[in-house]
Protein backbone atom coordinates (compact mmCIF):
# COMPACT_ATOMS: atom_id res chain seq x y z
CA UNK A 1 0.00 0.00 0.00
CA UNK A 2 2.56 2.51 1.27
CA UNK A 3 5.95 2.96 -0.25
CA UNK A 4 7.62 4.38 2.50
CA UNK A 5 12.01 3.35 2.50
CA UNK A 6 14.29 4.18 5.30
CA UNK A 7 16.48 6.51 5.17
CA UNK A 8 18.69 6.57 8.25
CA UNK A 9 21.38 9.18 7.16
CA UNK A 10 19.10 12.11 5.33
CA UNK A 11 21.32 15.17 4.96
CA UNK A 12 20.23 18.33 7.48
CA UNK A 13 17.77 21.05 6.50
CA UNK A 14 20.12 23.87 5.85
CA UNK A 15 19.88 27.57 7.61
CA UNK A 16 19.91 30.73 5.86
CA UNK A 17 21.65 32.57 8.74
CA UNK A 18 23.44 31.26 11.77
CA UNK A 19 20.71 30.70 14.63
CA UNK A 20 20.55 33.42 17.55
CA UNK A 21 19.00 30.90 20.03
CA UNK A 22 20.47 30.52 23.00
CA UNK A 23 19.41 27.91 25.84
CA UNK A 24 20.31 29.03 28.92
CA UNK A 25 19.73 26.00 31.97
CA UNK A 26 19.91 26.99 36.02
CA UNK A 27 21.44 24.95 38.10
CA UNK A 28 19.88 21.39 37.75
CA UNK A 29 19.54 18.17 39.34
CA UNK A 30 19.90 15.82 36.79
CA UNK A 31 22.99 15.48 34.09
CA UNK A 32 20.63 13.25 31.84
CA UNK A 33 18.18 15.87 31.09
CA UNK A 34 20.87 18.57 30.82
CA UNK A 35 22.28 15.96 28.24
CA UNK A 36 19.31 15.10 26.64
CA UNK A 37 18.47 18.87 26.03
CA UNK A 38 22.21 19.21 24.54
CA UNK A 39 21.68 16.43 21.88
CA UNK A 40 18.21 18.19 20.91
CA UNK A 41 20.04 21.64 21.19
CA UNK A 42 22.30 20.60 18.79
CA UNK A 43 20.33 19.07 16.23
CA UNK A 44 18.53 22.06 16.04
CA UNK A 45 22.19 23.67 15.45
CA UNK A 46 21.49 26.56 17.83
CA UNK A 47 24.15 29.31 18.64
CA UNK A 48 25.07 28.28 22.16
CA UNK A 49 24.25 26.50 25.56
CA UNK A 50 25.06 28.13 28.87
CA UNK A 51 24.91 25.64 31.81
CA UNK A 52 25.28 25.78 35.63
CA UNK A 53 27.22 25.15 38.51
CA UNK A 54 28.65 20.92 38.55
CA UNK A 55 26.36 20.29 35.15
CA UNK A 56 28.82 18.20 32.79
CA UNK A 57 27.39 16.18 30.06
CA UNK A 58 26.93 12.38 29.72
CA UNK A 59 28.02 11.66 26.10
CA UNK A 60 26.10 8.82 25.38
CA UNK A 61 22.90 10.82 26.05
CA UNK A 62 24.45 13.71 24.38
CA UNK A 63 25.80 12.67 21.52
CA UNK A 64 27.59 14.93 19.35
CA UNK A 65 26.34 17.76 21.25
CA UNK A 66 29.70 17.09 23.76
CA UNK A 67 31.63 18.11 20.23
CA UNK A 68 29.93 20.35 18.05
CA UNK A 69 27.59 22.19 20.40
CA UNK A 70 29.05 24.99 22.11
CA UNK A 71 28.61 24.97 25.40
CA UNK A 72 29.78 27.49 28.29
CA UNK A 73 29.81 26.42 31.85
CA UNK A 74 28.92 29.50 34.27
CA UNK A 75 29.15 29.47 38.20
CA UNK A 76 25.42 31.91 38.10
CA UNK A 77 23.43 32.53 35.71
CA UNK A 78 21.98 36.10 36.18
CA UNK A 79 25.34 38.06 35.53
CA UNK A 80 25.16 36.61 32.05
CA UNK A 81 21.65 36.82 31.01
CA UNK A 82 22.33 40.56 32.05
CA UNK A 83 24.91 40.43 29.30
CA UNK A 84 23.17 38.87 26.80
CA UNK A 85 19.93 41.01 27.57
CA UNK A 86 22.29 44.15 27.18
CA UNK A 87 23.44 42.38 23.29
CA UNK A 88 19.68 42.73 22.46
CA UNK A 89 18.59 39.16 23.07
CA UNK A 90 15.23 38.63 24.26
CA UNK A 91 14.88 36.61 27.81
CA UNK A 92 12.23 33.86 27.58
CA UNK A 93 11.71 31.58 30.09
CA UNK A 94 9.56 28.51 30.21
CA UNK A 95 7.17 28.47 33.92
CA UNK A 96 4.15 28.19 35.12
CA UNK A 97 3.82 31.64 36.61
CA UNK A 98 1.35 34.35 36.72
CA UNK A 99 1.49 36.63 33.46
CA UNK A 100 2.88 33.37 31.38
CA UNK A 101 1.78 33.06 28.03
CA UNK A 102 0.74 30.10 26.01
CA UNK A 103 3.44 29.30 23.75
CA UNK A 104 0.96 28.41 20.82
CA UNK A 105 0.17 31.70 20.78
CA UNK A 106 3.87 33.01 21.29
CA UNK A 107 6.00 34.43 18.46
CA UNK A 108 9.65 34.32 19.41
CA UNK A 109 12.31 36.83 18.73
CA UNK A 110 14.61 35.63 16.75
CA UNK A 111 17.43 37.01 19.20
CA UNK A 112 16.48 34.45 21.91
CA UNK A 113 17.62 33.18 25.42
CA UNK A 114 15.82 30.30 26.11
CA UNK A 115 16.03 29.86 30.33
CA UNK A 116 14.87 26.77 31.44
CA UNK A 117 14.28 25.81 34.95
CA UNK A 118 15.50 23.71 37.77
CA UNK A 119 13.26 20.23 37.60
CA UNK A 120 11.91 20.66 40.98
CA UNK A 121 12.17 24.39 42.02
CA UNK A 122 11.71 25.25 38.16
CA UNK A 123 13.12 29.47 37.32
CA UNK A 124 14.24 31.02 41.00
CA UNK A 125 12.92 34.79 41.78
CA UNK A 126 16.12 36.16 40.72
CA UNK A 127 16.00 34.53 37.12
CA UNK A 128 12.26 35.45 36.85
CA UNK A 129 13.02 39.12 37.47
CA UNK A 130 15.57 39.01 34.27
CA UNK A 131 12.75 37.78 31.79
CA UNK A 132 11.63 39.37 29.44
CA UNK A 133 8.61 36.96 28.38
CA UNK A 134 7.49 33.69 30.13
CA UNK A 135 5.99 30.84 28.07
CA UNK A 136 4.32 28.44 29.64
CA UNK A 137 3.23 24.87 27.14
CA UNK A 138 -0.43 23.95 28.17
CA UNK A 139 -1.20 20.62 29.58
CA UNK A 140 -4.25 18.67 29.94
CA UNK A 141 -3.89 15.61 32.29
CA UNK A 142 -1.45 14.20 35.14
CA UNK A 143 1.37 14.96 36.40
CA UNK A 144 0.27 18.09 34.98
CA UNK A 145 3.65 19.20 34.24
CA UNK A 146 6.26 18.42 31.69
CA UNK A 147 9.57 16.88 32.42
CA UNK A 148 12.13 19.71 32.66
CA UNK A 149 14.10 18.42 29.33
CA UNK A 150 10.62 17.44 27.62
CA UNK A 151 9.39 21.07 27.97
CA UNK A 152 12.74 22.50 26.70
CA UNK A 153 12.62 20.28 24.02
CA UNK A 154 8.52 21.34 23.04
CA UNK A 155 10.15 25.28 23.23
CA UNK A 156 13.21 24.29 21.11
CA UNK A 157 10.79 22.62 18.38
CA UNK A 158 8.10 25.67 18.28
CA UNK A 159 11.23 27.92 18.20
CA UNK A 160 12.51 26.06 14.59
CA UNK A 161 9.17 25.75 13.45
CA UNK A 162 8.91 29.86 13.79
CA UNK A 163 12.37 29.77 12.15
CA UNK A 164 12.74 27.36 10.20
CA UNK A 165 15.90 28.82 7.79
CA UNK A 166 17.38 30.08 10.81
CA UNK B 1 10.94 45.04 35.94
CA UNK B 2 8.49 42.11 34.96
CA UNK B 3 6.27 40.79 38.17
CA UNK B 4 6.37 37.01 37.15
CA UNK B 5 4.81 34.61 40.17
CA UNK B 6 5.80 30.66 39.81
CA UNK B 7 2.51 28.76 40.01
CA UNK B 8 3.66 25.53 40.47
CA UNK B 9 0.24 24.00 40.23
CA UNK B 10 -1.72 25.96 38.10
CA UNK B 11 -4.90 23.89 36.79
CA UNK B 12 -4.54 22.06 33.49
CA UNK B 13 -6.31 22.71 30.21
CA UNK B 14 -10.11 21.42 29.63
CA UNK B 15 -10.56 19.51 26.58
CA UNK B 16 -13.80 19.96 25.13
CA UNK B 17 -13.81 16.52 24.04
CA UNK B 18 -11.28 13.32 24.82
CA UNK B 19 -8.41 12.88 22.58
CA UNK B 20 -8.39 10.59 19.76
CA UNK B 21 -5.06 10.00 20.32
CA UNK B 22 -3.20 6.69 20.34
CA UNK B 23 0.81 6.56 21.22
CA UNK B 24 1.99 3.39 19.46
CA UNK B 25 5.43 2.22 20.09
CA UNK B 26 7.33 -0.46 18.60
CA UNK B 27 9.51 -2.59 20.68
CA UNK B 28 11.59 -0.24 22.03
CA UNK B 29 15.23 -0.40 23.73
CA UNK B 30 14.89 1.92 26.78
CA UNK B 31 12.01 1.74 29.51
CA UNK B 32 13.65 5.55 30.31
CA UNK B 33 12.11 6.30 26.73
CA UNK B 34 9.33 4.79 26.81
CA UNK B 35 8.70 5.88 30.47
CA UNK B 36 9.30 9.91 29.71
CA UNK B 37 7.30 9.71 26.50
CA UNK B 38 4.61 8.02 29.01
CA UNK B 39 4.94 11.32 30.92
CA UNK B 40 4.10 13.47 28.68
CA UNK B 41 1.31 11.31 26.86
CA UNK B 42 -0.49 11.39 30.47
CA UNK B 43 0.02 15.15 30.34
CA UNK B 44 -1.31 15.46 26.76
CA UNK B 45 -4.58 13.50 28.20
CA UNK B 46 -4.08 11.01 24.78
CA UNK B 47 -6.59 8.59 25.21
CA UNK B 48 -3.94 5.38 25.27
CA UNK B 49 -0.90 4.24 24.85
CA UNK B 50 0.63 1.02 23.11
CA UNK B 51 3.67 -0.79 24.22
CA UNK B 52 5.26 -3.73 22.89
CA UNK B 53 6.78 -6.63 24.50
CA UNK B 54 8.98 -6.25 27.24
CA UNK B 55 8.24 -2.82 27.93
CA UNK B 56 7.76 -1.50 31.12
CA UNK B 57 7.63 2.02 32.96
CA UNK B 58 9.85 3.41 35.86
CA UNK B 59 7.29 4.96 37.88
CA UNK B 60 9.89 7.81 38.69
CA UNK B 61 10.19 9.17 35.58
CA UNK B 62 6.43 7.68 34.48
CA UNK B 63 5.15 9.44 37.37
CA UNK B 64 1.31 10.12 37.28
CA UNK B 65 0.72 8.28 34.07
CA UNK B 66 1.45 4.54 35.82
CA UNK B 67 -1.95 5.11 37.20
CA UNK B 68 -4.15 7.13 34.69
CA UNK B 69 -2.83 6.78 31.40
CA UNK B 70 -4.52 3.44 29.54
CA UNK B 71 -1.89 1.52 28.61
CA UNK B 72 -2.23 -1.47 26.53
CA UNK B 73 0.73 -4.20 26.03
CA UNK B 74 1.16 -6.42 23.17
CA UNK B 75 3.41 -8.72 22.01
CA UNK B 76 3.33 -7.31 18.08
CA UNK B 77 2.05 -4.33 17.29
CA UNK B 78 0.97 -5.18 13.43
CA UNK B 79 -2.52 -6.79 14.35
CA UNK B 80 -3.10 -3.83 16.55
CA UNK B 81 -2.70 -1.20 13.99
CA UNK B 82 -4.90 -3.06 11.46
CA UNK B 83 -7.62 -2.89 13.95
CA UNK B 84 -6.64 0.46 14.63
CA UNK B 85 -7.02 1.28 11.16
CA UNK B 86 -10.35 -0.55 10.61
CA UNK B 87 -11.51 1.85 13.66
CA UNK B 88 -10.76 4.69 11.11
CA UNK B 89 -7.75 5.51 12.79
CA UNK B 90 -5.00 7.33 10.54
CA UNK B 91 -1.51 5.85 10.74
CA UNK B 92 1.10 7.95 11.05
CA UNK B 93 4.86 7.26 12.04
CA UNK B 94 7.46 9.60 12.97
CA UNK B 95 10.73 8.28 10.90
CA UNK B 96 13.03 9.91 8.08
CA UNK B 97 11.73 7.88 5.21
CA UNK B 98 11.56 7.91 1.26
CA UNK B 99 8.15 10.17 1.18
CA UNK B 100 8.05 11.70 4.51
CA UNK B 101 6.47 14.42 5.26
CA UNK B 102 7.90 17.46 7.22
CA UNK B 103 5.30 18.20 10.53
CA UNK B 104 5.74 21.81 10.09
CA UNK B 105 3.59 21.52 7.09
CA UNK B 106 1.11 18.41 8.58
CA UNK B 107 -2.12 18.31 9.48
CA UNK B 108 -3.25 15.82 11.75
CA UNK B 109 -6.27 13.95 11.92
CA UNK B 110 -7.87 14.20 15.43
CA UNK B 111 -8.59 10.35 14.82
CA UNK B 112 -4.72 9.19 14.75
CA UNK B 113 -2.03 6.51 15.97
CA UNK B 114 1.63 8.08 16.09
CA UNK B 115 3.91 5.40 15.65
CA UNK B 116 6.96 5.99 17.90
CA UNK B 117 10.47 3.76 16.38
CA UNK B 118 12.92 1.94 18.17
CA UNK B 119 15.90 3.91 19.28
CA UNK B 120 18.43 2.18 16.82
CA UNK B 121 16.09 0.42 14.27
CA UNK B 122 13.56 2.57 13.51
CA UNK B 123 9.91 1.45 12.54
CA UNK B 124 10.36 -1.85 10.65
CA UNK B 125 9.65 -2.36 7.10
CA UNK B 126 6.34 -4.51 8.07
CA UNK B 127 4.84 -1.65 9.96
CA UNK B 128 6.15 0.86 7.44
CA UNK B 129 3.97 -0.83 4.57
CA UNK B 130 0.86 0.01 7.58
CA UNK B 131 1.62 3.90 7.51
CA UNK B 132 -0.41 6.56 6.35
CA UNK B 133 1.56 8.94 6.67
CA UNK B 134 5.16 9.05 7.18
CA UNK B 135 6.22 12.67 9.33
CA UNK B 136 9.82 13.69 9.72
CA UNK B 137 10.69 16.23 11.99
CA UNK B 138 13.57 18.61 10.74
CA UNK B 139 17.04 18.66 12.15
CA UNK B 140 19.79 21.12 11.55
CA UNK B 141 22.70 20.01 13.36
CA UNK B 142 24.52 17.27 14.57
CA UNK B 143 23.88 14.17 15.47
CA UNK B 144 21.42 14.04 12.82
CA UNK B 145 18.62 12.86 14.41
CA UNK B 146 16.60 13.27 17.63
CA UNK B 147 16.63 11.26 20.69
CA UNK B 148 13.28 8.51 20.00
CA UNK B 149 11.58 10.31 23.36
CA UNK B 150 12.56 13.51 22.30
CA UNK B 151 10.61 13.03 18.76
CA UNK B 152 7.86 11.62 19.94
CA UNK B 153 7.73 14.74 22.71
CA UNK B 154 8.09 17.18 19.40
CA UNK B 155 5.18 15.31 17.46
CA UNK B 156 2.55 15.50 20.90
CA UNK B 157 3.55 18.87 20.96
CA UNK B 158 2.66 19.73 17.64
CA UNK B 159 -0.57 17.78 17.86
CA UNK B 160 -2.00 19.20 20.67
CA UNK B 161 -0.54 22.24 19.16
CA UNK B 162 -3.00 21.50 15.82
CA UNK B 163 -6.03 20.73 18.75
CA UNK B 164 -5.69 22.40 21.82
CA UNK B 165 -9.50 21.79 22.74
CA UNK B 166 -9.52 18.28 22.24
Amino acid sequence: MSDFVHQRHKSPTNLNQPRELIVACVPMRSNVNISQISRTASACAVEKMIICGAASLIPKIARDATSTLSIASHRSLSPVLKKLKQDGYRIVGIEQASNSQNIHHFAFERRTVLVIGNERLGISDEILTQLDDVIEIPVWGLPHSYNAASAANMALYEYCRQFPEG
